[in-house]
């Protein structure tokens, strides 16, 4: 029950730029040449694999993402009159947010699919059908799906570009983008052509890269850095850790993986850790979880950052929350920056 | 399960635009002078059925579609500030996401009802309490409810206009005016006023008139055409084809109707085929519509053309869409047109 | 069935404004002199309870919205490019579309969290983590949760305005303001310093203040003007009409009230009546609201006004809407405008 005791709300709002992270910014946005060009080739595509972006394009969203998150509000609305389709077929508030947020920013108006049970996919309508009607009402679309080929089914019949928002267990290429745009962000220096071997990072990912979309795509975004990433080690307890062909793509790829089960083993020399909420397949948190769980007394490197896509479940205390390793934070403030640089490239589209 | 060997999305996107249908839209437009001045009258009024529309207003509104259907992003936004309640108290997202890309394109903003059960309506709150509210809090509203009276009982308090996106088994006259402004475009000869006997054409529906809100709009505005249609062949194996009246009504307006039951011994000979979802009260496709099927291997006239509002079930072989008969797709296409057009008429209101 | 009699609105629609209503509202205006400068101190504040305000602060936002409803549309949109997280974790369809009018006719945008089972409270993510979300990717927030404490819990990691659309049994300080703003345009006079005794006005409160969130602000805001009251009567049959120390507060505040169970006998001598849908807890209208239903044939003074913040049950009569005592259609309608007032003040944050 609420009382009159409640303190009302008569002090000014917290600062609403935090300036130690401006200053992030600006390292990076002075650590990346222009070359706004390389974007024009996202203008007719669309984004479904991580497997689309060369280092050259990360480095350049990454960039623009820098700019935006640096500037005050946008005078310009370049999306003014264009329509975002946002189709969550399976249900994410924050991801969904995050999208629409960013298409907001930019000046653009959204039509929301929210409620699967009412779509022509539970009524059993074709993925053509779905994409001509997606094709005529709209100007670009957000999917996420359960189901991991709903994406490439419909893109054969879109005539507009879809955005890959969480595809099944396969991919969800615009997370792992806000991931690397915080490592970034972090460490401009990563993103250099020879970085030393004294600067080179260990990033420790707790989780199945073979059965989770978001470790997936990011060790693909990794793979894209290996001249900056001394090893990078999947610690996990499943004894499926990678879908057929994966580690061998990522190990062609140039990324030098190692994978263990005793987390606490690992933790004091790892520069960045990424865990996520653990929904594994076949168990949750008691059955896989319960000995990946990182506090404040974890054996954390002093100058560690972590990283969660969040939701957080029991696996990321909340007494981490007001150390310097909560980049987790930063990550989900981030994610709406990188959206929009993205999206700023539909506009040479129109 | 997705594997690497799905093809990326590294092809430019189909052609936006079908220049054939671009030439289609050009020829309606030089068949139809204009004559704006008509669409005056919808300015303050509600649009329930499609017996509020003469057949200069069903011109004028198709050429207007045609105008917003061959330009690109018009540069006004006639509609800025203006606000569309989106009220869908029986779920559609096809028809929600045609007239809510309407509104947006022409600059305004929406509101959506989408959940039922979350509403005044569901908790018993009655028609006028919920007019008052959609006049005080919005400019224009969109319904669709499964109470066909639901609309006229509204009518009696609201002081804003209010579009009818099918009510009950009664009408649904915007989808009538998509279905209209398509066949305009297959042949804009036919709003001449003076058809010549070979010219006219055989239009064939399968379904239950006086059962189906999409037939009963759509005879009524095919009955403000006599002039160009030959004969109006309902193709059904019901007992009840017409409700009441519905008959006699259509025929006074001048169309020439014959009821069969015998779909095969029809097709050779129309030009039009216009085919629903077999969702008939007291029976589904088992019962009643497996023997009205349309596919490749139908009799069809070479020139024939297909209409379906969609969504589709079994009643339509997708082995139809690479045809030249597929002109459900454009159908789909042109409904935000049309709904722009009629639209647009509330720009006067304001 | 709807048939062909259906009357078809070939008639201009009702006058969208009521001529003695715009009266009202310039006589609310010429009662009060401007002074914005006191609205500044809410344009960072989050907004809870109604002791947030003071005489001063509801004076000015009274005339603020008197000036938005006697104006036509404003050509301004001040909030452009703003976006507004309309988050109703209880549903309320009447609030949030009026919340969402207000913020749309200001220019901004809208993104809503309809759908609570989807959602991260669901989930169980805490108020935190939703309050971190929340800030990265909006610039306000509304919220309804029927957790009372739930917004105080957001706000102490919020870094946006957050206003409380009703708070479990606490508050609902925007509905209040709305209760408020429909009795200074009946009787702009309240607002004088000094009224004199027999122009002080008796107001009837059928509820119980203990459990009603909308009662519960509406005492607050009226213990502002004691000056103009001369009683307060809470009308019921409760026997724990007041939570732990609201009486003794609302009295300190200089407000005198009477609690009896005798609607019949207070009626003759009310000036505003005050009815809400009866949804007490432990029991319903049958066991508690059957005594206390108005209507037609109520023994109320001639002048007496009825307020009721809808939807209504079966304690208001419909028989009442075209009788002069009905001034809870003008209360639904000046929401928006109140609404849009002290969303106005948000335009000096940014």
């Amino acid at each position: 029950m609420v009382n009159r005791t409640q303190p009302l709300p008569t002090q000014p709002l917290k600062q609403l730029a935090d300036s130690a992270h401006t200053e992030r910014c600006t390292g990076l946005l002075e650590a990346i040449e222009e070359d706004s060009a390389t974007l024009l080739d996202l203008a007719n595509q669309s984004v479904v694999s991580a497997r689309q972006f060369d280092r050259n394009k990360l480095t350049q969203l990454c960039r623009l993402a820098a700019k935006y998150e640096n500037s005050p509000a946008p005078v310009q609305r370049p999306l003014t009159g264009k329509i975002l389709i946002s189709a969550f077929y399976e249900p994410s508030t924050r991801t969904r947010l995050s999208f629409e947020s960013a298409w907001h920013r930019l000046g653009g108006d959204i039509m929301s699919i929210t409620d699967p049970a009412t779509t022509g996919i539970a009524k059993g309508e074709s993925y053509r059908d779905i994409a001509e009607m997606l094709s005529g009402y709209g100007d670009v679309v957000v999917l996420r799906d359960s189901n991991g080929t709903a994406i490439y089914e419909m893109m054969k019949s879109l005539r507009i570009p879809i955005i890959n928002a969480g595809n099944g267990t396969d991919e969800h290429p615009t997370q792992a983008l806000a991931d690397m745009y915080t490592i970034f962000k972090w460490r401009p220096a990563l993103l250099q052509t020879r970085v030393a071997e004294q600067d080179r990072i260990r990033i420790g990912i707790i989780g199945v890269p073979g059965e989770m979309r978001t470790v997936r795509s990011l060790l693909l975004f990794l793979s894209l850095v290996p001249q900056a990433i001394e090893e990078v080690v999947v610690i996990c307890n499943s004894d499926d850790v990678f879908s057929p062909g994966q580690r061998e793509e990522l190990e062609e790829r140039g990324l030098r993986l190692r994978v263990t089960a005793d987390m606490e083993a690992e933790l004091p020399s790892l520069d960045v850790v990424y865990i996520n909420a653990i929904v594994w397949s076949g168990g949750g948190y008691q059955e896989h979880g319960s000995e990946y769980r990182l506090s404040k007394d974890s054996p954390l490197k002093k100058d560690a950052i972590i990283l969660h896509p969040l939701a957080r479940g029991e696996e990321l205390s909340t007494d981490l929350d007001e150390t310097t390793h909560n980049w987790y934070f930063a990550q989900a403030r981030g994610a709406v920056f990188i959206r929009m640089a993205l999206l700023t490239c539909y506009v040479w589209l129109f």
